[in-house]
């Protein structure tokens, strides 16, 4: 599992940044990459990693604004083109499907898969046996929405060599055992399954909000994260300005961070004013709020261990 | 007068090529900058350039392909975050305004500049005291236009110099000589404007055409053209393919610029399969037929002098 960063700018493309998209992989996980937003130019961006546009299998849109939807049409013809076959669903809010559409259809695109929509409401977004999305509303002009991302534990593995080794002979009880059952065996002996089942191992959380004002919505979905991506639009002294263009200072986000008690920050959404030296102090400053932090750049890699 | 282009790959973005656009530049003629076509990143493109959003006053769309397209939203949302206020025209097959303003309808996008929309037909799409814009249908599967600017002749200049040395006084006179009239003098003598005058200087045409089968209408569109634009997307060998697809092949291209009698022929929209000793080649066989022949590049600059 690793989040690769596709556009780390705010609002309009730079030479040092593109606009919003994020990568999650789940490669090893499901042998899928899923995408939260798509700004114009992605699928260029994609050209310099080593992502495959039909591996992409779900997209999560945060909110409409044109820096985070523009480069939706061009990355979806492109996945075709290029001989994707499986179904993609995007989740959004409302009118995300209009804008897809609407380009398909002038464009007379035909995708060569079957594309499908959600219309994301607070919640449970998607699940299925290894993961889970839940979404809530976030403070921006526009509906704004932060996922957080579950992976389900993954289960105890069963020792079978030692099982082997203790003389316990195959069988539905190893079922049992594997299930953290306790047994009385043929020849008497009672066998606990806690002494042959490795521990079960948590799963990870990710929480990508979208552009947001400081918001208590964003704790509950951060809570306890493995790692928290969160804008950070304006710096240290610019609580006000923030305020007023609906985005964050980079430390409204470390406050969350903190207070969300994550493990990791990424600091994203970075104004073409921060170059150099600024964004170094744009991630200091947020650090003596919450100590693991990083501003990314584009093409950034992050791994997410298992805790 | 130079045109610039910022993208000249066939379909798909590659690392080589972005898709297409291409810039005519007007900026010693009028002060502003004209665009045919706009692939998505064409304002990333733009960024390597020294050309400025706001300048660019008409955008001209040859077809709907998202291939052409997709980089309007996010170049007109851009051209208003950099301070543009002055009017701008699209013109275009019928659908590019339901695209474009239902891209800024869902994207809550609003332009600080007036935005307004011609649907081209065939015949005189523009024309003011010094150009004017021809359109005509090609054979793409969807409807393609070519473009023809035709600029209007330079008139000659009065040699208020010669009249001076000549002593023949200013007044109405001198308008009349202008216009290359013969006129009597107040002492008796008969002067010709034609003595002082410099001859009028004709002004340059240009060809621009969108994607296209081998077609006559591109024959009116260029003919004598100082420059014609014409796709290339397959080679020598290829004219069944082109046909099936509704390109056209370098060798079709030259033919067009050859019963034309343009004077230079540039080739675009080149399939990202060439690269390299291909690209020249596509050239040399398109240079057998018709001299004059360059296959572009992304970013390569056109001079386009007065004859
Ligand atoms: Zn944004
Ligand atoms: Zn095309």
């Amino acid at each position: 599992m690793e989040l690769q960063f596709l556009g780390t700018g705010a609002g309009t493309p730079a030479k040092q940044r593109n606009v919003t998209s994020i990568a999650l992989k789940l490669l090893a996980e499901r042998n899928e990459i899923w995408l939260f937003d798509v700004g114009e130019a992605t699928q260029h961006q994609i050209l310099y990693t080593t992502i495959r546009p039909r591996k992409i299998d779900k997209i999560f849109i945060t909110h409409l604004h044109g820096d985070h939807i523009f480069g939706l049409p061009g990355l979806l013809s492109s996945r075709s083109n290029q001989g994707g076959n499986s179904a993609l669903t995007i989740y959004g809010p409302r009118g995300i499907e209009d804008f897809v559409r609407s380009a398909l259809r002038v464009s007379e695109t035909r995708l060569s898969y079957p594309l499908s929509f959600v219309t994301v409401k607070p919640g449970l977004v998607f699940e299925d046996d290894t993961f889970s999305v839940f979404a809530d509303e976030l403070d921006h002009r526009i509906q704004s929405f932060g996922y957080r991302i579950v992976e389900k534990p993954h289960p105890g593995i069963l020792l079978v060599d030692k099982l082997k080794e203790d003389n316990i002979p195959s069988g539905p009880v190893y079922a049992k055992l594997k299930a953290g059952e306790t047994v009385k065996l043929a020849d008497g002996r009672i066998v606990s399954g806690q002494d042959y089942v490795t521990p079960e191992q948590p799963g990870r959380i990710v929480a990508i909000l979208g552009d947001t004002r400081k918001t208590q919505h964003a704790l509950a979905l951060a809570e306890h994260a493995d790692v928290l991506v969160h804008e950070s639009t304006f710096g240290r002294d610019e609580a006000k300005l923030a305020k007023q263009y609906y985005h964050s200072t980079n430390i409204q986000a470390a406050t969350i961070a903190k207070q969300a008690q994550v493990k990791q920050l990424l600091l994203t959404h970075i104004s073409a004013r921060y170059l150099g030296k600024l964004v170094h102090e744009l991630q200091t400053d947020a650090q003596m709020v919450f100590r693991n932090t990083k501003v990314v750049s584009d093409f950034d890699e992050i791994n997410i261990p298992f805790q």
